[in-house]
């Protein structure tokens, strides 16, 4: 079991009408705020109008970056850097799901360097030592942006889709208020499940000895994503559903759950390389992944694990064989994320195509090995890729 | 569902040999130490020994405090609160288990006041608004003081034991060293468990709407408690045990398992009572009321609760009928506390007498009720107290 260090200082505000603590909170920071957003779905919901409304009435001074992509550009963190610059921006507001929080982290850090943004994340890798506060308000339960420091940003010139943690882009204070998620359409809710299981497979499936505490907290999680996804996609404004989802999201990934493991992603990386092609939903792709994933890991020295998240997870019968304990979890997952919730189920119904896997299987190994669960090489992912079709 | 805010800023070194951050950690308050502990088991141990090395090879200067008490008391207390203001302290530095953790955390808070430091847990209840940054490293697994605001002091002259939480008291840093708990005997290790499990069971026995997730991890942390209290009693140097039941006693109470729940605690201010009187270790005083408790409890409204207890932590079989299940669940508390364990079971066999439980219990429910669970009044109070002879 490794050391660790626990540091998650995110102030949370969860449940209805706790906008009327937004103002307060930003001023803790500044006048100047920078408010950013994506296609305007805020603005359908009403959320616009009740967030301008409290930075107004609280005296502060606004400006605005909208249009932030799904999958998002360098260009908008590049747009958003230089707007912290120009206006002098003493703290930026997220208000939407992953895509948006994430952006707002690069541009809170690219405010307060001289250099393009995107060196953060290119070969550079320029240290990210300082980002401008960031508060966020959700109105998406998928990728924990709200609690953790990283972020993904796409490249669309270069086809790189690449991920970065740093401190300073921890958010100070986020609001999750789970009636923001209810105009959340069953595909994007069942997308967003399917992100929440893949962050918490990629720390489960892991054999070093760990916080035994910590594994029950993730099955947890499972079970709450496996027993609300499907009320919150039949039932959108079902307020029990969508705040386990909420909160669910947030633990998955802020860093509790890793105890001491090292870690080393699998599907993520191998998703981006997909999303950096063909702009898919991020959690469709790992959907799809994720099964295939499993089953080509699965071997006499991984079976415990699986059988361990088949029986706890699934209630899947102990007495049987341990293989086959193994086989009928990832049976079970599969038809929680196909059938259940209705996800895609292959590459060929998406349109990802075979002659791209050989180049997405180099750059999702770099050209060596990715580590994880199970280290795989470029014909080992290439292998799953070819399972997903 | 209730609306909730969660703020737990608390920075926690986890695992072996982290002491060598302890510098540079205090060195972000100032440089003038208060360092408290209590009877000296540190120095056995040889923590003592390092704790000093590591201060003064940072050129921090040292002020001593030692022999607080288990149930800590107000004198120790004044002493501190007088020390922190004659030598103008900078930060406070615990090191030990909850009773010296919470001690010092009032002799933070005194330290900021002219008053008397009882005065904050008197019927004048005076605010506590500020505190002295505290640090501590842990010794003993069990009350959680390390990652919680609050703490809990005695005053032998009025008979009073009374907790309180205030923000300004939480620590900004513990250390957590599963390896400085392999000296904790096999009753001290079976009360410290004891003291989580009723932390667990005080939020988790609760008719409100509330996040099923947070119901996942507190059976979770339950089962971590019962799988791993016999492994360090029997095998006291096993860092896995020692481990998961440390970082439990942390998550246990620093108030991520209450969601919005609208809390009222009811063995803990029961208990009090006795220890104020009979100066029993609390976890012993927990331990032999909470089966109690659970069973004065329990009828056709409140069943609910204890089959999803029962069959989640114990595995007791679903298809019994419910009230069968529910009882079933509290044997099974019963024997691991009395005989996995290995606690007192009665208060007969702690000395504690008939004559005293009208006193107590008036004390208990404030001369009112005690709400909770369910609601207690004096009576009922007696009842139960009864039901521990």
């Amino acid at each position: 079991m490794n050391n660790f260090v626990y540091d998650i200082p995110v102030k949370v505000y969860f449940g209805e009408n706790q906008l009327c603590h937004l103002g307060e909170e930003l001023k803790k920071y500044g006048s100047r705020v920078l408010l950013t957003y994506g296609g305007g779905s805020i603005k359908k919901i009403g959320l616009y109008d009740k967030v301008i409304n409290e930075l107004n009435s609280s005296g502060l001074e606004v400006f605005e970056l909208s249009g932030i992509e799904p999958n998002p550009r360098i260009d908008s963190v590049r747009k958003g850097a230089q707007m912290c610059k120009e206006h002098n921006i003493d703290v930026l507001l997220a208000v939407g799901g992953g895509s948006t929080i994430d952006a707002t982290k690069f541009m809170a850090a690219g405010a307060c360097v001289d250099h393009d943004p995107w060196d953060f994340l290119s070969e550079k890798w320029s240290p990210i030592e300082k980002a401008l506060p960031i508060v966020s308000i959700l109105t998406l339960s998928a990728t924990g942006s709200e609690m953790d420091c990283g972020g993904v940003i796409s490249n669309p010139e270069t086809k790189d889709k690449i991920g970065r943690l740093a401190p300073p882009m921890l958010p100070k204070v986020s609001f999750l208020d789970p009636t923001l998620t209810y105009s959340v359409n069953a595909y994007q809710t069942a997308c967003g499940a399917a992100d929440m299981i893949s962050h918490i497979l990629e720390v489960y499936f892991n054999m070093e000895q760990d916080l035994y505490m910590l594994d029950c907290f993730m099955e947890g999680m499972l079970k709450t994503i496996i027993k609300y996804t499907p009320v919150a996609i039949q039932d959108p404004e079902n307020y029990e559903a969508r705040a386990n989802l909420m909160w669910t999201s947030s633990w998955a990934i802020n860093g509790f759950i890793n105890g001491g493991k090292r870690l080393a992603w699998s599907c993520h990386p191998m998703e981006h390389e997909l999303s950096a092609i063909y702009d898919i939903t991020h959690g469709l792709g790992l959907a799809i992944l994720t099964p295939r994933w499993l089953e080509y890991c699965l071997d006499e020295t991984t079976v415990s694990k699986y059988v361990q998240f088949a029986t706890n997870v699934f209630g899947v019968e102990a007495s049987l064989p341990p293989m086959e304990i193994a086989r009928e979890g990832i049976r079970r997952l599969s038809e929680f994320l196909f059938d259940t919730i209705g996800l895609q189920r292959t590459f060929t119904e998406v349109g990802i195509k075979e002659e791209d896997f050989p180049v997405m299987a180099r750059k999702a190994c770099g050209n060596g090995t990715l580590k994880g669960f199970k280290h795989l090489n470029q014909q080992d992912i290439e292998a799953i890729f070819r399972m997903c079709l």
